[in-house]
């Protein structure tokens, strides 16, 4: 498949043919989404973050099927939403760019935010780092 | 953007030029991931199916931002993994067409499988439809 | 088991037993709930609502067990980090029927509510039930 | 509240009170589990295992509040499927005890499993313990 038009027709056809467009509702594809999206969480859920950089390829394989199914369920979503994936990901991209400036969010991030849990680096400070 | 090599590449940018990088381990994109995901579940849990199938414009551009939430994320992973997501996608389409053939599962799915939850149809027969 | 407390004296037992404490920090835990909840959330993500009310008895048994995954983590979490689940229940129960009075929300919730993903019955209004 | 049936007593009556009950199926109630355990995997997204074992007073109260709903929408969901929580949970347990017989899995887990992303310390044997 050359791009996610040809992907989202291909999953159309999937759905079609096996006469699952019936359970295919928002709904109920939200669902299948989180559950694939768990599936790579437990591949994950003992490793150190170290470990999780450098998987053994049997893993990296395993996770590599569930990063599809997410994948597969994403754009089947987007397709019954009328959602254009890569229109959406640009504009949020331009939302985040505005929310975390660079020149202010850099290094020591903790230091400009207020404990917001959504923002990489915004740990609470607790004295940890020595300052 | 046109596509997913571009978005993959504008979004190892923004993760460099924040000093974000050292945050991005596999183990903590996952549960970024995951909890993105839970967002788009938040939207739905309280609709029916039907109400799903039909979001108010107000809901489907907020439904929209957490679809793009979890795309990017899933695109950042992957790159992290070394993971190409269409051709990830493709490999498991194929392996699902020979797990879920087109003239076996349609129809009325529960009468031709035992029960397995992540098969769309497989409702364990519980005598409700009558036969 | 009579109680909470024994329950997490018995999940202490397990771990200490097995040399697993070094794998349960919060972060960890957090995930591995999360899996489980998702196992959960896949016994139902085909079914209508209606068929989640009346499970077959085997079904019912699997969903038992993904019930327990959920709540043996979160009695270890708990533990953890040195929280009361009983007196945490009570305070958010409180929180709770500040923030969802029962003489406003009641009945068609959502005449009286602004759109909000969390609280049941904040449908947003679409038209759909004619008014 | 004295014990897990207070607690489910309370719960009936602050839906009934709110005419929610007809939100409240299995399949519905799983999401708001699920969307739950997210906010709380949220606080610990961005931590390393170190900090998530030592929150900040604020982090950790917010984790409270995020545990108690997961318990809460827990409670509610068993009492909907007619599950003792407690019998449940004895009974998993048991069963894990067997699957995990303590003096097999002590100590380097990893040289005993096969890769089984469920069960703590299974890490895939990839060489970088050196042995």
């Amino acid at each position: 498949m050359r791009d996610l038009d040809e992907l989202k027709e291909r999953l159309r056809a999937f759905a079609r043919d096996r006469d699952w467009e019936q359970y295919h509702s928002p709904k109920n594809l939200s669902m299948a989404l989180i559950v694939e999206a768990a599936e790579l969480v437990e591949h994950f859920q003992w490793l150190t973050e170290a470990q999780s950089r450098a998987l053994a390829p049997e893993s990296r394989a395993a996770v590599e099927q569930e990063v599809a199914d997410v994948f597969i369920y994403l754009v089947r979503l987007a397709d019954l939403l009328g959602i254009d994936l890569m229109v959406a990901a640009e504009r949020k991209i331009g939302l985040n760019e505005k929310k975390y400036p660079a020149d202010r969010v850099r290094g020591s991030a903790a230091k400009y935010h207020a404990y917001a849990p959504e923002a990489p680096g915004s740990v609470p400070d607790d004295g940890r780092d020595g300052d």
